[in-house]
């Protein structure tokens, strides 16, 4: 990576800490601060930026922002609202999905319990569409009602995607279209929502949005293909996650689909039992047998060249380009 | 109550029901069917009129709003958005107090399970801030910026006094004053928005928008007290809530905090034991000897009152006046 990118990112990681620490100091003072306590400690707002989650989202805002020529912070209330709702929807996840542990430390509920988690996830939630507000001081009430459409749009699909994912855990036969629907909303909206703010706010033409949107939506395909691929071959100590984890959760995720539909021995030793360490780590030595492992990166580099397509026709500055496609090939670098 | 207001009264409740409706059908189509039935659950859709909640909210919006010069079915979208925020937080509600029933049915989380409720609860959040999108049909982008930021800061106040009742109910000493923040949040807040909405939309002046939020406010400060005197001294037949709930509970609701304040044996009894129904039916004994019963219901009509001193100096149409006016003085019959 140029060290100049590197330097502009954590640039950008920082103004975003501090534009989330302000923010979430003017909502909740006194006798609400046990509320900034939980925003903090989820957000990782007083961890060193490494631990603070990748920040995947915010960024390809200002940057996407930055490449349709708005300066970065006027881009940062939007940024900050999609971090917010991302954010949300984990403290949620782990609720609706059982998960004592996010990035390494036990979950907010876990840590506050489930009333009071939930209170704050829906807190979160609401918090994003106060941030939103912040972007009035730099753009027309037209730019404005357009943003909260594209985030109430985009988290509309989310919680379809959810619903999606959690109807698949109890269902036996989910179709490579059914999983490609759920991730369309679990994953990509979110971060080509991201991507086309960027278009949005740099008042581009409708048919660049969809350019934009398109990067980024091939660019969430990718993503969470790379994150299934760690549900299963990640290792712990880096991911945060425990390996082999969607095995034992009987995740619908793409090796795990792939297994099913190759091998019937799979399907059946899947689908037909409770599946501990012992069983999971025979069901992913079968993956690796039938190649699964090889075919989840293969696909998930077919759907990051297709971003890449879609990025080099986006108007675009040419530093800010160069900094999405960094940002994207860093995503498959990962995966090798 | 005056016939014609009865009757603008159900024209208003059916389109509010029939705005809902459309709505909710254009946000879940195949294969998120499931999703809209939960809508349709929760918000009694299927139900006559009469069993569908109050409804209070979105007919203060409406009424407000033909107050101030808004023709009815322009402003549904901002009463379908109040009306689904109150039911998103009932959903989350249940399932942070552990509540099995709602509106004599059980809530959401005990039919589709935690999971599936609490995120069909972030799916109606969001849907009142898509339904925000359909003002911009009729108003300015200025005016739909402005109603995004009436119903955010409102979330705002509602999710911290809900953080607040929490909090409360594991603490020994919440004096009168903390009872009256948490209310303005969990409940106040939602009515004065919802009266305050018919304002910003008929582009009253600041000080107008003022006095219909400080309407709004006192109202709902008033409906509080009333659930409060409810869930102690309600028929459950006429609530479908269970009566002196509140007493086994160990809410810190007005009745309870007046009790602790009165009576030092009331005090020791209500906050070092479990409750059960046999001492919940004694602690009720004893608030009425104290007189507290008929405490609560001064200080409902005490409300009630300022309420309506704000009502007469607002720039209202005379006859919504009246309709306010009566809807302000039906919640007061009711506690007699």
């Amino acid at each position: 990576m140029p060290e100049r990118f590197d330097e502009l990112q954590n640039k950008y990681l920082f103004d975003i800490q501090e534009y989330l620490k302000i923010f979430i100091h003017s909502i909740f003072t006194n006798p609400y601060t046990e509320l900034r306590d939980i925003f903090y400690y989820h957000l990782g707002l007083d961890d060193p930026l490494q631990k603070q989650g990748k920040r995947i989202r915010p960024l390809l805002t200002l940057v996407s922002a930055a490449g349709a020529g708005v300066p970065e912070n006027k881009a940062l209330p939007a940024a900050a609202a999609i971090e917010l709702i991302h954010n949300f929807s984990l403290i949620h996840d782990d609720i609706e999905d059982n998960g004592d542990v996010r990035r390494g430390k036990p979950a907010v509920w876990k840590k506050w319990g489930l009333a009071q988690g939930l209170n704050a996830g829906d807190a979160m939630f609401n918090a994003a569409f106060l941030a939103l507000g912040g972007l009035r001081t730099n753009f027309s009430a037209e730019i404005q009602t357009e943003a909260l459409n594209l985030i109430s749009e985009t988290c509309n699909l989310l919680t379809k995607g959810q619903y999606l994912d959690m109807r698949f855990e109890k269902e036996a036969d989910v179709s490579m279209a059914d999983y490609h629907q759920m991730i369309l909303g679990k994953t990509s909206a979110l971060i080509a929502c991201s991507v086309e703010m960027g278009a949005l706010l740099g008042k581009l033409d409708k048919d660049q949005r969809a350019l934009y949107r398109k990067f980024g939506e091939k660019l969430g395909i990718a993503f969470q293909i790379y994150d299934d691929w760690l549900g299963i071959w990640g290792e712990e100590e880096k991911t945060g996650k425990s390996a082999i984890g969607d095995l034992v959760e009987k995740k619908r995720s793409f090796p795990i689909l792939k297994g099913i539909e190759i091998s019937k021995d799979f399907k059946d030793q899947f689908l037909n039992r409770g599946i501990d360490i012992k069983s999971a780590i025979k069901l992913r030595n079968m993956l690796e047998k039938m190649g699964i492992d090889k075919k989840v990166k293969d696909e998930c580099a077919k759907w990051t060249r297709e971003a890449l397509i879609h990025l080099r026709n986006m108007e675009c500055k040419e530093n800010e380009r160069k900094f999405l496609e960094m940002i994207t090939n860093n995503l498959l670098i990962r995966v090798k």
